[in-house]
């Protein structure tokens, strides 16, 4: 039984979504040590997220980024929590709408996912700077 | 201290929501032996998502599928990923926004799940296909 | 390594966002016992629902109310599953979009969450009364 955890630090992307297990999967070589086990991915934000999605097509980021900004509109008449700009108070509903961490089974020393899916970080912020992920995993070697 | 994982399939649904929950249980009886742990469901799909909710009324499935299919619609004119059929990219967005694992508890060899509570299949293709989920567990016996 | 598991029981909240950070984590004090680890908080109900967001300003929780009011309308035309009132189904399909656990990092004995972020009871009905939560953490000491 082994666990390991430790924090990662993803360079500021622009406002969408963004491909990012590469990242992540090079950030924690301990996954190659387990044979069977879970990898926990948290993003210590409010305005950004994770999910999991389609690791290829450059369009498919594009139609989330549309999507999220027509469903929580930047500068909607109904927001109150203005204070912080108008891009601010979307940000956090898309966040908890998306989620702020990932469970991922790891499968003998690599992350078990399907082949179409990858991981996105969503910023939210039109400048959300670095964003920090504590990634945490757990199994049996 | 135990882990177990293994695949598995589901046969193909229709579009729409559809309750898994015996299907999973049955498939993963190592549960029956764990006095505390953590049971880890997960798609390997981008395009179908899981979900936990109302487990008695069909009428929920069928206004869940209502729901989704208005609000993120198929052959809108802001999708530019086309190339897979006009449910392909809705189906995308569906599966993020209800997420493609479930972490539930296990007590006393069974998932602690509420009364009301019930594993959502959600399939967000026309055509999508035998799905197949990899469950993780872990815990003590 | 441990395993600790318990049901929380939390006071009715009116229909709306509440911060119940501190509620869960004095509820659990072996988190305090643990150097690396996880906690998963799990509603046992699917019609409120639990999210990380905001910790600070009163009008976030605000917003995001109206935010999910508007996404999801009571009594809209096209709910079949009625029988429970106006807010029930609306509930179902809040809760599903949010989800109904949160899994988050144990790190030196704390609960590692970001410092603006904070646990959020999502209460989507008039009148859900007292809510239970089951908490499980696992790590290593």
């Amino acid at each position: 039984m082994t666990w390991a955890q430790l924090d990662v630090r993803l360079a500021p992307r622009e406002r969408g979504f963004h491909l990012v297990t590469d990242e992540v999967e090079r950030a924690v070589p301990e996954i190659r040590e387990l044979r069977v086990g879970l990898a926990h991915v948290f993003i210590r934000h409010s305005s950004a997220s994770l999910t999991l999605n389609e690791n290829t097509s450059r369009d498919v980021l594009r139609d989330f980024a549309t999507w999220f900004d027509r469903a929580v509109p930047d500068g909607a008449p109904y927001w109150t929590h203005t204070l912080e700009g108008p891009d601010d108070m979307p940000a956090h509903v898309k966040a908890a709408l998306l989620g702020s961490s990932l469970t991922l089974p790891i499968a003998d020393g690599a992350l078990a996912l399907g082949t179409w899916q990858g991981i996105y970080l969503c910023e939210h912020r039109d400048h959300g700077g670095a964003r920090t992920l504590t990634v945490t995993i757990t199994g049996d070697r």
